[in-house]
């Protein structure tokens, strides 16, 4: 039973000052985390307050690059960092947690399209070490480095993996309908398309609806769900929105 | 012209001080870098002072691993430590630098046998910027994880990027023989045997014969060299020793 948990940059940092961790928010994830007893797990973290101000600063997007070198070590160097207090904490808890950089392990060609080769990965993982991802940036072909986001991760390896369960840790409890309420289940686009808005871009370092179509795109049923509801989905349970899976 | 450049550890950091960067060394080497105007280069250091240490609390080395994720990240964030500086002084210098990390890129299979994928090193070089690597901790299959050194990386990368040159740079002018002097060029390893030592480990952390026998292992010429003649094999010529190329 794999299981691939993306703890949102939002629920980690303290979005509003910059590079500053969620101390208390990131102990509870951890805690639950180790306290779950789960061990075959990836872990994907977003950026939140630490790359976000970096990648604006020097005009690098999804899908605007920079082929300047000191950008790039900006951007990546501060989700480094994050990710060093994500695997402090959850090694302090007692996960045997391990960092792997997704600028060294990923590319992007001249179309977008992402490659991130789990060999590693997998190698890792057969040790007992749980990975530990982060949205940062990659290099692609003809535009330098661009931003890969840890929800793409997040599906990238769901894939790879054949993972039987993605769960989202989100600042919200789950994709919200008109009127606020959780949406249980997604199995298609179209029916919650009014509420989660347009999703033309396909960029997935943004709002909900690119998460909710990359989520479908991918076999493996995926949970949205907030902070509060993490130990219940490392339990077995389906807090906030399941999205897909076909179940 | 593909020309890859180790730079010993020992010639960048301050060897009887732990985690301590020789600043002037550091900076001599990046200028020269720099003002050599190669661009086709791929740089690769040792550990020097900030590896070491770590690795040998953990009892880790190139083959006897260690299952503790405390103790690979010990290992693998004060390397990287190091390569910030090295990263940091090659942008002052101005070198389009970037970091990638071995530990993501890298794994072993039970018999110890390396893997290092270039594609994404590939890329990188692709867009114009200069990947830097370094001597890591890399999963074994079986042992949890072990040390690759730089040397190791240099070789695997001039075979895998059919690199035209390797330079490295060490501590020392040259291979020595029995009297001190620097042995012009090495072609087969019985001629300095007695001169650089017993090789039997096939370890090649360790000492001169571990370097010039992997060195000869491959078919790209390499030259080393120490400190001050960096210049000059950027320039193109063949300070040091030249081992192998099979001209």
């Amino acid at each position: 039973m794999t299981t691939i948990l993306k703890l949102g940059g939002s629920v980690i940092t303290e979005k509003d000052t910059p590079e500053t961790v969620d101390e208390a928010a990131l102990t509870g994830a951890t805690d639950a985390i180790a306290d779950s007893g789960v061990e075959d797990l990836v872990i994907v973290h977003g950026g939140g307050s630490f790359g976000h101000h970096h990648a604006n600063r020097y005009g690098v997007s999804a899908t605007s690059g920079t082929s300047d070198a000191a950008g790039v070590y900006a951007i990546h160097d501060a989700m480094r960092r994050l990710d060093d207090a994500v695997v402090a904490a959850l090694q302090s808890a007692g996960v045997p947690a391990v960092p792997v950089d997704p600028f060294s392990v990923a590319s992007r060609d001249e179309d977008g399209k992402t490659t991130l080769p789990t060999d590693g990965i997998e190698r890792i993982r057969g040790e007992g070490f749980v990975p530990v991802l982060f949205g940062d940036v990659v290099v692609q072909t003809g535009v330098g480095a661009t931003i890969l986001s840890g929800d793409e991760i997040a599906v990238m390896l769901a894939r790879s993996l054949s993972a039987d369960r993605i769960g989202l840790c989100s600042s919200v409890p789950g994709v919200l309908d008109d009127s606020g309420t959780v949406i249980d289940r997604i199995d298609e686009f179209g029916a919650v398309a009014a509420a989660v808005g347009n999703s033309e871009a396909t960029d997935v370092t943004g709002g909900m609806a690119g998460k909710v179509q990359a989520l479908l795109d991918v076999s493996t049923p995926a949970s949205i769900f907030g902070p509060d509801a993490l130990s219940a989905f490392l339990g077995g349970e389906r807090p906030g929105t399941l999205i897909g899976g076909g179940e």
